[in-house]
């Protein structure tokens, strides 16, 4: 038991005259690293007919059924795999043989939230070997749950086997999202699926669905159909509301929140064309109108009430309690050279132009509390002095370098919940490894107080979508995501990417085995040359297997 | 016919009014441009039925029925999309129905070779509006010419169209490569034939296919089964002869050549597990063997006899008439350390490690010669004074910021043929837009004399291994490679990369409308924020339409 006791505790061989073997190495663990975990050596193999039963004095959670259908079918794919693979044999016996998972649940909470309760505690071996018991406090429990199960197999004597284990797991972080955006490149439904379901395995529990922008406008209303009439790129290139409610309702079935932005006043040249000649203010250069356009023109009426007729049908389509008003980069020189904005500002006893940002800010700020929302903007509406209520959450993204530590502890200081997405801009490829630097930063790492530290609701990553569509984006955010997922979970403590290198290598393999592409990230010839090959090659023109 | 001529002749509309257009711009460019186009105002709608026949006067070579067969499907494809898109109309008639396209070939050749005739003229509309007349040296040229043909087809009232075009055509260089590694990681077959296929779409014609490195040994020799057996990452990462040979075929089907690369002495840690004791130097530290291996021990005759007993076999079942021996990057500190080494040179009367690594690379030579092969090595083999006969061909990869120039005039002043390789390393990505930097590389843009000049065979882009397999490889090759090919097959004065962002747009929509996952390499909203998106999102989960 020598090999698979190393490799269950990260302490993987890297012994030269291993490297001709089979990946036999990839053993059970799990990712992101659970709060605790503690392995022992006997083991269970698992019956290829493993029953899910609720206990009877559970909750019949809506979103159960399919849970356990996912999950049964992914424990099943093992024993496709299993038959063909060649693994070392070890000589002890398997202590029993699963055959249920038992899952109890305290409460339904229906809807992923701010506040749902994710956590689970799972005991594998005991106190029966033929069941594995599975407590959730809700049923987001029962999905990090059965994941973790699933990720802990590995085949001894060519079967299916689980070790003996307890696990009391939940999340160091309650926001962890990843950020896409449809406006720069459309992104088909399967893809964005497909995404949400490598964000489930990994733990991930917020879209952040940066849905339209200066680009395209793909959000095809109802209430205002001209928007993505005139602003998406064709009439193939939108999402109806009808394909939108499936997005959402397909991330709730996997524990997954969809925060839509809706960035304003900056970044919508796309809804110039549909919402109107009003909408954009006309920029003037040398006192004349030069035909360019600028931010919204905050000072007419018919504008906001454009905005109150969108969110109010966004409001419904969406059923998350968050929304994201965007109010990043917004360029003041427009609004400097128009005059009817400085008239404006003069009758208003206004006297910069962040003043001007805050009329708009606060009047989508309005519209949110009308709707009940609760609203999330990016860091230039605090920075720029923007008057916000201390509800509002603000999300980090600029001084990927370091200089976000001073943002996080300005914000935070002033009583804001803070989310960090600086560090974690994804789509800045570069050539080699960078999961590193992103599993190396620590959110908390600024100066501030326990009760700032308390404000961070934690992080998002993101994949911009200038230089990715559906031909690129799964294998260019996966594995690479996954580190910041194991940032945004697991204890500060599990802070050693090279601790983590073989447990991310492994997992890498088993999303690969389940028909996500995600990319080999992990090659470093210098540590070991057999980085990054997994079992079996991916091929993607095969790959009808794919585990939604 | 204002917009149709403008587009036809590359000056696309830059009005911001058109941006919410559907994509009606992308018409019937070609890429790489051909050495002569011209096109004419009038066009001829395609029939659905569209019929290929070769004239009685030209001789029955074998790869035309498949070449028919891949051109009629990809024609045909065009009947699908035309009925569901949207065009402009346009006021004109059509100046006639093509049902036919009459192929002449002067001569088979049977087997693309470095002497492959590729030149091909193509008639649209003249002298007659029935019929398409495509004249080729040789087969190759069928290919090319249909291929240049089927990139004109766009849509005009709803209707596949071809304008009328006079076109005569032949490559600037003879030797357009692309290298793939699959040694760092394995690629499966599926995935090597896709970029063959893209890659003859594009009018490569060399596949450079660096089969063994270091990391692994996935080429399955049937003389020396040990190698892969020992040196392939598992047995399922390993490809068989008839494997190969059926890649090698599938090629031949698109006219682009399979040339293996075998490299030693260096990056030969694989070999060693299954080539014996003696293969590898042993390395030695404080005067004692440390463990370690170096490259191959050059003073040994059972290395020669392995390696003539390989590219023996390999001989065979590689049928084009090049090899490449590799040479790059040969550590000489493992051979100095080694005291065996060391009395072999005094013995020899050698005084320099290149000495030693000459003998090697003669053995090499050697065995080519006698297999009656020709040979390409790397750079360092040339730059570090090994004596070489004047038939070897140079590969310069080294210096990619411009000190390669310096390399290619060397190489072409002492009289060898060079073959550009280092600024068109795509494995080296980063963010943002990059392929205008591999357009606007000259290959002749070094000092030197017309009879140098005319020692450039041609060039070669690379796709190293060490962080692509198939998840991610096609999508970052391709468009980026579509820069190279034009550099490669075009005029030198087709040096615009403003003049050729549009027409490479529109080609990489042309190659994604097919199945291949082409990324969006082109986005710049400071041109056009509409770049990027093409007529239908490319889903990578509903492909199985490629058209290979």
């Amino acid at each position: 038991m020598r090999f698979l006791s190393a490799f269950l505790f990260g302490n993987a061989l890297t012994n030269a005259a291993d490297r001709f073997l089979p990946p036999w190495k990839f053993v059970g663990t799990v990712w992101p690293q659970p709060q605790s975990m503690v392995v022992k050596e006997d083991y269970q193999i698992l019956d290829a007919n493993i029953q899910f039963i609720l206990t009877p004095d559970s909750p019949q959670c809506d979103i159960i059924p399919d849970v356990f259908q996912r999950y049964q079918a992914l424990i099943r794919s093992h024993f496709k795999s299993a038959s063909s693979s060649k693994k070392l044999k070890f000589s002890s016996s398997p202590a029993g043989v699963i055959d249920t998972i038992e899952v109890k649940i305290v409460n339904c909470e229906n809807l992923p939230s701010q506040n749902m309760n994710e956590s689970y505690t799972l005991q594998v071996g005991s106190p029966s070997s033929e069941k594995v018991e599975l407590t959730a406090m809700a049923e987001w429990g029962v999905i990090h749950g059965l994941e973790t199960l699933t990720q802990m197999i590995h085949d001894i004597d060519y079967r299916p086997s689980i070790n003996s284990t307890m696990i009391t797991d939940w999340p160091r972080f309650p926001f962890r999202g990843f950020l896409i955006d449809t406006s720069r490149h459309y992104l088909p439904v399967s893809v964005i699926k497909a995404q949400i379901t490598a964000m489930s395995w990994n733990k991930y529990n917020v879209l952040h669905w940066h849905i339209v922008d200066l680009e395209s406008f793909p959000y095809q209303s109802q209430v205002l159909p001209e928007l993505s009439f005139l602003g998406a790129y064709t009439p193939l290139h939108v999402y109806t509301i009808n394909e939108i409610k499936d997005i959402i309702e397909f991330a709730r079935l996997r524990g997954v929140r969809v925060v839509p932005e809706f960035d304003t006043p900056g970044h919508t040249d796309s809804w110039g064309p549909g919402a109107g000649p009003k909408f954009l203010t006309p920029c003037y250069t040398n006192g004349k109108p030069d035909g360019t356009r600028g931010p919204i023109n905050p000072i007419y009426q018919e504008n906001y009430n454009l905005m109150r007729k969108l969110f109010t049908e966004v409001n419904q389509v969406f059923s998350d309690s968050y929304l994201h008003l965007g109010g990043d980069e917004v360029p003041f020189g427009c609004w400097k050279s128009n005059p009817d904005i400085t008239d404006y500002m003069t009758k208003h006893n206004l006297t910069t132009y962040a003043q001007i940002e805050q009329v708009w800010v606060q009047g989508m700020v309005d519209i949110a509390h009308d709707l009940k929302k609760n609203y999330v903007v990016w860091e230039e509406v605090f920075v720029n002095g923007v008057k916000i209520s201390n509800e509002t959450v603000v999300e980090v993204w600029k001084g990927k370098t370091g200089t976000w530590k001073d943002t996080m502890s300005a914000v935070t200081k002033s009583g804001h919940k803070a989310i960090l997405a600086s560090p974690w801009y994804l789509n800045y490829i570069s050539y080699g490894v960078d999961w590193e630097g992103y599993y190396n930063i620590e959110p908390t790492d600024f100066n501030g107080t326990n009760a700032q530290y308390e404000l961070v609701m934690g992080g998002s990553a993101a994949m911009w979508g200038e230089y990715v569509d559906g031909t690129n984006i799964l294998p260019r955010i996966w594995p690479r995501a996954s580190a910041v997922a194991e940032r945004l979970w697991s204890d500060k403590s599990v802070n050693s990417s090279a601790a983590a290198r073989w447990r991310l290598n492994e997992w890498r393999c088993k999303m690969l085995a389940r028909g996500l592409p995600a990319e080999p990230e992990l090659h470093n010839p210098n540590i070991d040359p057999n980085y990054g090959y997994c079992p079996t090659p991916f091929d993607p023109f095969n790959n009808a297997h794919f585990l939604f």
